[in-house]
């Protein structure tokens, strides 16, 4: 535990942006930082949670204890609603209350002696867990890395796609597409490449698809539309970035029942002893939301609410092109990417803060390959955005 | 995990009702079984809730990520209402989904490399979660028994607490008190030993006070009211027996800011960092409904709820009493101990299933200690626990 680097990333930022708040009280601070959803859920999905919540207080509408794997109807929704097609059933979905804690529960799986490989720069949940978890060595501050974790270098140059000729054999390989931080999408015949590297290796896909509405290309909205990924890969996913869930809690997780151990046994067999060992599954009031998320209306009110933050992302990504800027991802993600070359990513993060009172990531949290990057968070009220925008434009012009 | 015996015990329960339901397709199933609150969330906190989630759609009501550890209201009011005048304040709670998966994120805490101490019986989900985390050895099965785990015998005949002189010193020590599933909840006199037993070897006790609110005599309600308990304890605790949420997931752990591991830091820094890496806390619906839950009329509307509950247990324990069996519990918590000298649990179990379509609990799930007992549990509608009763008297009248 005292491996871990100065907490989470998050929480830091958290930190340093009250310090801020207090030195200057009366500005007013805009957080194009952690990511959070700034929409409200829309009005047939909220009615949904807030019927189930009022119905519990009847003896009709009442329920207790629920399957620890998530309601029936909810896991089917999601298997016809994202899987179609691609051999997913509903007894592989695990429902849980957002991707981050089944990260946490997969990561109880692997147990304290695997190797993992992440993308670098990648959402810090992979590593810290893993450090937590006594899967690392030390961390390196020379270069920013624990031992024991294979840090996949993703960059501009390599169209955010690891060069694997280069990567070492892990058991685990953390995989976020379209990624976090960067923005990027990983391509079919990319993510074909990884398959069968993972295929070769008998490594295991961690794969995280928490922005996969956001994809506006034909990038794959999920690793099981490659072939032979089911033998290969589990895939987390949620609601919070779709229908503004980052309060509500919840998310699923897919394990396919053609994923094995090497000694044969079914992956989601000890899965599911981990998820009824350690949980009671997601709140029945979210569970009714995200059902209510799977409705045609719930469906088409998800897309509005994504396309709002698409919006966003494209005033971003034009302001720091028409600043000279190289800004990367915005097409398939609600993240921009920017790159500040031969600076700190955290004294740019300051500079900003100082400056224009906004939040942003420094990308240097996301690993040693975001050093010299800030991402900045499409999350935010449009005239928010534009604000922060106009801001950039004065410090940057 | 291939040490994990058969699973969890609850679920191996629901797979031999479901068994016994396709062989009786027509018969009259009633639980008394998994310990399911069966009784609606009363109106006002159910209302709380529905208008939390309506709220999300709003601008003005919307809100994302939350404080990992909690919303500032609900820790303050937790704090003072189950912990006042004990020293334990606001920043020292960590509220959470619920107790069961504290339980897992406390595992993660201590890590593989500790010993662990449980009562026997206890609920399951400590040994479980040991067994998971690779604290144990193998399942022994002619002692039923893991290596590793020190099982503190609980029976009629010491008071369901244990002779602490036969206890091998341990890292934790997990106490549930009133204890499921005996019923029992430990004296004062007593707690202050196990706290001066904790002291002398340097552990740390967690403990488990989920039906603190179904004591009636002078037993403490928290761990907290012995002296010196700050400094060896945590204790997890929930709403989920209190105001029927067990499927809306709520509940809480007070780690004190004086409990400190050997090296002295404080324990509380660690947990807070596994709480912000593995989850993004509570479903901020359900932490609405807890703050309603600790309202005046919330408290009030719980009461009703335990004592209820309280009558249903007293109904359970008269009958067993009137077929003279021995039926320990029901005073201080929702269960009743029931023993069947000299037969096996599972035997007793099956045979109360066969004839009388009632679902109670093996006494030996629970662990060795639990061997030639049952645990009824009296979360029930009226109607069904008065009609499980009268089955219970043609059987063994």
């Amino acid at each position: 535990m005292t491996k871990l680097q100065a907490g989470y990333l998050f929480p830091e930022i958290a930190r340093r942006r009250s310090a801020h708040m207090l030195k200057y009280p009366d500005a007013q601070v805009i957080s194009l930082g952690i990511g959070d959803t700034t929409e409200p859920i829309p009005p047939v999905i909220a009615s949904a949670m807030a019927k189930r919540a009022q119905g519990l207080s009847t003896f009709e509408g009442y329920s207790g204890y629920g399957a620890e794997q998530g309601e029936k109807r909810l896991r089917a929704a999601i298997a016809s609603t994202y899987y179609d097609g691609l051999g997913i059933e509903e007894t592989d979905i695990f429902v849980s209350d957002g991707a981050k804690c089944d990260i946490s529960r997969l990561q109880l799986l692997f147990g304290a002696n695997v190797t993992t490989a992440v993308q670098d720069p990648s959402y810090p949940a992979y590593v810290d867990s893993s450090v937590i978890m006594g899967q690392t060595g030390i961390f390196k501050k020379d270069i920013e890395k624990y031992g024991n974790i294979e840090y996949m270098r993703c960059t501009p140059e390599n169209g955010f796609f690891p060069d694997l000729s280069t990567v070492k054999r892990t058991d685990v390989i953390f995989f976020c597409s379209p990624n976090n931080p960067t923005g990027a999408a990983a391509s079919r015949e990319q993510l074909t490449r990884l398959v069968q590297f993972a295929k070769d290796n008998g490594s295991i896909i961690v794969y995280d698809s928490a922005y996969a509405m956001y994809i506006s290309d034909d990038s794959p909205r999920s690793i099981f539309e490659i072939p032979g990924a089911k033998e290969v890969a589990v895939e987390t996913a949620s609601f919070l970035k779709y229908a503004g869930f980052t309060g509500v809690r919840l998310g699923w997780t897919v394990i396919p029942k053609e994923l094995l151990f090497s000694d044969g046994s079914p992956v989601a067999k000890d899965f599911n002893l981990i998820v009824c060992t350690g949980s009671n599954g997601a709140s029945n009031i979210s569970q009714a939301g995200g059902l209510a998320c799977l409705s045609s209306e719930g469906l088409k009110a998800m897309t509005d609410v994504v396309n709002f933050y698409k919006e966003n992302t494209q005033i971003i990504v034009d302001t720091f092109a028409s600043l000279g800027f190289n800004a990367y991802g915005g097409l398939n993600a609600p993240y921009v990417w920017v790159r500040f070359p031969g600076k700190s990513s955290w004294d740019v993060f300051a500079e900003i803060l100082e400056k224009t009172h906004l939040v942003t990531t420094p990308g240097s949290g996301f690993g040693p390959g975001g050093e010299g990057f800030v991402r900045v968070s499409a999350f935010g009220h449009r005239e928010n955005v534009v604000e922060a925008c106009k801001r950039l434009q004065q410090l940057y012009r």
